[in-house]
C-alpha cells in the first residue's frame, strides 16, 4: 500500500495504466503481469524462467531493471491528467543481493509528483513460490531497488498514455 | 576503440567473455550478440524487436538497461584475472532520446579499474539499418547512456566468470 | 530510528563514529553536527546560512550531499569492525523540493550491510525553526535524498575510521 | 574544449552564468572560481584547503559534489534562453579516486540539451600545483565523475539565471 495518500486527476486512472501496460510488448514477451493499480502505486509481477537469466542462473539485472522502471513510470501515470504521457528520463539501479526466487514482485511507488518532474522508486522482491490469489507466502527478500525520475509529457502527439 | 589502454591479467580473457556471455541466458532471448572484446570494452548488438517495446514503440528502458548492463560487466571482466567472477553493483541509466532504430549497439567501456571495485560507462546508439560486416552505414544517435559500479568477486563457488 | 535492527560488530561503534566526525573539517566549516548514532542510522543536522546557498537562496546541492554523505557513510561505519574504514564508492542525490529551511537534519540509514559492499540511503528534511532539545517543533520537509554504496576498506594505512 | 558544438539563445550567456555564479554564495565560501564559460562547457576550480576534507585528509565528496553541480548546471545555463533559470533535478557521483591534490578543476559539459530536461556530465581532475596563467603544469587526475539532470526552468518568479 502507498506510504502516501495521492488524489489521482484522472478517475479513469487504472484503465488508462492498464492499457498503456498492456501495450508494452516487452511485458509480455518477459511474462510480467500488472498486478494493482493504485493512486500512486503500481505492483508487477514476474515468474522466473531460466531464458532470463545472467551467467550464474541470477535474474538478469536488465530483466529486473525492466520490470522496476515500468512499475515505477506507471505509479507515476496513475497521477498524471488525462491526456498526458509518462517517459522515464533516467533511473538508479542497485542490486543489493542476488535476484534467485521463483517469482519476483517490483512495486513501484510516487515519491514526489511535480508539475513536470516524478521522482519515484520501487522496489524487487524475490519470493519462493507463486502467489496464490495474488498473496505470496513468504515476505520475500528485496534484492533490486530503483530510484528515478519521470517526466509529464504533454501535447506531443504519439506519447500519450 | 577503448580510449585508454589496458592490460589484461588474463591472456585468455577473450575466450572468458565470449563463454559467459554465451551463459546468458536473456542476450539470447533479447536476440543480443557480442561483437568486439578487447581489454576495456565490450560490444554488443541487437536488432529491434516489435516484442522488445515500451507503449509508443520505442525499444524498452530495461532492454537498453540489459544490454547496456552486460556490455559494462563484461568490458570489466576483462581486465580481471582467471577464477574471478562479475558482479553488478548498481548503475544509472539516462534516456537521452526515444530509442528508436533499427538495429541497436551498446559499448561498454571500464573507465577505472580497481583490485575489487571497477567503474564503468556504456553507450546504446540506435543504427536505421542493420550493419554490414560488423560496420554500421550511419554513425548512429546515442538514446541511452549507463554509469556503473561493478565488483570483482574472488572465492564465491558459483560466482566464477 | 532504523527501520531494521543491526548488531554492531564493534560495541565501540559510537565513539569510533564520532571520533571520525570529528575529524572531517569540512564538517566544522559547514557548520554541521551530528547528533544520534545508533547501528545503522546517524543523524546530522545543519543550520540555514546565507554562505551555503544557490543563486536562488536555496541551501546548494552540494552542501546537501555533503552531509547526506557523511550521514549515510557514518551509518555504514557504525555496522565495521573495529579497524576498518569507510569510503564512499559513488551516490546519486535527487532534489525533491527547493532546500528552503531553518535548519536542516540529514538521516542516513543502512539498507543492506555486505562484507565490503553496503547499501545506503539518507534523506535531508527541511525544517522552519531551531530544534529545542535536539527536537524540532515541525515534521520537516524530505527536500532531498541520497541513494550510495559504501565501500568496508581493510588493511589500508591511513583509511581507518 | 566541448566536444559538441552548441549554438548559444542568448548571446549575453557569458554575462548571466558569471552573474548567477557571483551570487552562488556557497562557491565563495569554498573558495571556488569560475574559469572558462563556452556553449554547453563550464570550468571551476577549486584550491586545496585543510577546512574541506574528510577524515581521511581527501576532499570531502559533497565539497567535489558542490563545484561539479555548478559548473554542469552552468553548462546547460550557457545554452537557455534569456529569462530561464537552471535548476539541478538530479545527479550521480562516482568517486573514481582519492581527492588528494593541491589544486581542482571541475569542468561540466551539456550532454543533451532538451527544451525542460538537460543531460549533463562533469568530471573533476586534482592537479599538483596551482595554475600558471590558467594552466595546469600536470594533466591531473580524474577523481570525481558527475551525470545529471538539470531543468530549464521558465516563467517561476524568483527562479531566473
Amino acid at each position: 500500500m502507498p506510504t502516501k495518500t495521492f488524489a489521482p486527476r484522472d478517475p479513469d486512472f487504472e484503465r488508462r495504466v492498464r492499457a498503456s501496460f498492456a501495450r508494452q510488448a516487452v511485458m509480455h514477451t518477459l511474462g510480467a503481469t500488472i498486478e494493482h493499480v493504485v493512486p500512486g502505486e503500481v505492483g508487477i509481477s514476474l515468474p522466473f524462467r531460466a531464458d532470463l537469466t545472467q551467467q550464474h542462473g541470477f535474474l538478469h539485472a536488465g530483466v529486473a531493471a525492466a520490470v522496476l522502471d515500468s512499475a515505477a513510470g506507471y505509479a507515476a501515470l496513475t497521477l498524471m491528467e488525462t491526456g498526458a504521457g509518462v517517459l522515464s528520463i533516467e533511473f538508479k539501479v542497485q542490486l543489493i543481493a542476488p535476484a534467485r526466487g521463483k517469482w519476483f514482485r517490483a512495486v513501484g511507488r510516487v515519491v514526489r509528483a511535480g508539475r513536470t518532474i516524478n521522482v519515484v522508486s520501487a522496489e524487487l522482491r524475490a519470493h519462493a513460490s507463486a502467489p496464490v490469489n495474488g498473496v505470496f507466502a513468504d515476505a520475500g527478500e528485496v534484492v533490486t531497488l530503483l530510484n528515478g525520475t519521470m517526466m509529464t509529457v504533454r501535447d506531443r502527439p504519439g506519447l500519450t498514455d
